[in-house]
């Protein structure tokens, strides 16, 4: 079965992303499924996070639709990416690149040819009158140079990757969760590779230092007790059991992270 | 592919919704589509205004079941309503009327066979008793003759169009999104064969008067200022960029709207 | 068709479900539904309410995956449950229950079989990497016995039901919508074989007593008045037409309810 997945900042009270869902009806059977609309409008870099936690799931051949997109209208370029397993549409912003990267060997494509996009295109809405249409033409096979020709001066976004020196993991904070979670880039394979399930942790804020528990997860410790952990996107996170850690701890997405292992 | 899609103000917190799919599984194949569960509770103008927006883009053949529905249980009628190309199920209370207007040659009928709805009906769940059913049964090729019968005294509602008189468009706010931008009932191609994206336009505020740019996306503008667009719906619409003008400018949904162009 | 459900306290913003659909179309092609993503997070108890709710609509063989877990990843157990005609899959502390009591002539399955799970565990999201390819694998006909035991020491959790003594309708609160009606846990047909539509009900509230109306529907009464009614899930109601009776009333979950019939 194909797979045409939607990830937007629209929200769902609106019937914005019905639109899109409805185009890619017109054209295509292939199931059809939300990552989130729930994007912090004009968030491309927390669209970004969502996109290149999800993509990994996912069928080979699925076909992603990424909007959040600012600078609709603009001369601002239409994008698909092939990658090694699925394909990315959406602008020129950044925001399919995280995930471009995680996939790999990812070629990226400037949308060119009109006859696959709606008739009457709207200057606001190209997730639902030039990326659907895209994302449904494409898994119904029409060929990639068919629609647009390969660039290599595209936006680019890396979330980049957590390492370890002198027993210390050096990285940032890329997202944060609806419970509060700290998510960094530091690799599951990193830290396992250094330390086990049961050892404490030294995090660095500041002057002061703060001593967590590196457990399996948050039932590990008492409610409202702060941990690290390994979390779904594979990734090292900071929390508080039943609580909010980004707000507790003070941190946001891009602050330093610094931690003493064992 | 059949496509039956909910519009609701039931929220997606609550099982309501998933209830109708469930019941609508239970008889038909058909893609299940949701338009948006968050309409204000009990707000049939701002539900209808979905409906209106979203139709347009479904194929020939879609069923839409809508319930806002303030009367359920009372002795309001429940409707389906054919059209030029798609049907519309869902109370008598105006709710479906816009979309009608859109779609265009609409016959309104009252549903009357019990045959075709469930056994234990509840008083307060027509759309997953009523409505859904009927829409699995009409996707499945039964007769609007054996639902129900042709009425002409339906609650009607209709946006009605805005219109241009000594180069002022008049209309109204029929829709105001998340974002805070204000839809008008002022057709794409009334402004179009009036006025170039680039020109400026003089909007009227009681006894002020507000310049703002015509362009053809937020883009175009910095941030926090004001414009005038063509919307998604393929209306005149007033926004900031990246802000919200129906609390800037204090205006809400049916205030009038005039707008001297160039 | 077969169909599997999600329920879950994930939220729509994170692209967590969105993964757990990933990784059930990569194993069937079976229906994906939403029940509900917006459980108030680790509140198990409003989770079992809402499976409870919904469950009885779907057709025989649905398969419903339910996470609510605040103990993921410590050592309580993965449950499968079959019972009169859908199953149930999720972890045991009493999420499953009240559905499995409400479907009845139930069995209770720990998950055992590490062949149908994810090859790279997470430890905090069992949703994706253990309850949904077992879902996937129960609606692509593996043997229960293949993928687990049968046990009897789960971890239990049922509603009860309300009953009716001397007139009086004595029960408990066991949901409160997001219009802030208030479910008890009185059968409509214990109800109905008591009371007619049209006739009083005095509802005790520790000293004070209100007299409200047992209607069909909110719409019987005007804005903002109290009534009774039987709601959707077929149980006994408090509510305020267009308000809230939670509020006003000040009762939440699990308080007494006391009523005198007509």
């Amino acid at each position: 079965m194909q797979i045409i997945t939607f990830l937007t900042d629209f929200g769902t009270k609106d019937s914005y992303v019905s639109q899109m869902k409805a185009v890619a009806s017109k054209l295509t059977n292939a199931r059809l499924i939300d990552i989130t609309q729930e994007i912090t409008p004009h968030d491309i870099r927390e669209g970004a996070y969502a996109l290149r936690c999800a993509t990994p799931y996912f069928p080979t051949g699925t076909v992603h639709v990424a909007v959040v997109d600012p600078g609709v209208g603009t001369q601002r370029r239409g994008l698909f990416i092939t990658t090694s397993s699925q394909i990315l549409i959406g602008p020129d912003n950044g925001l399919l690149m995280p995930a471009a990267h995680l996939l790999g060997n990812f070629f990226v494509y400037e949308i060119k040819n009109e006859k696959f996009i709606l008739d009457s295109i709207s200057s606001t809405f190209h997730g639902r009158d030039v990326f659907t249409p895209i994302a449904a033409h494409i898994t119904n096979g029409v060929l990639f140079e068919e629609i647009g020709n390969r660039i290599n001066d595209f936006v680019n976004l890396d979330f980049g990757q957590g390492e370890i020196k002198n027993n210390t993991a050096i990285g940032k904070v890329v997202y944060i969760d609806r419970f509060g979670n700290l998510i960094t880039n530091i690799e599951r394979k990193l830290i396992l590779d250094n330390l086990e399930f049961g050892k404490n942790i030294m995090l660095f804020l500041g002057k002061k230092c703060i001593k967590l528990p590196f457990v399996k997860s948050y039932g590990f410790v008492k409610k409202n007790e702060i941990l690290a952990t390994i979390g779904s996107g594979n990734l090292l996170e900071v929390g508080i059991n039943q609580g909010n850690a980004a707000k507790k701890l003070g941190l946001k997405i891009d602050d330093k992270i610094e931690m003493l292992l064992g």
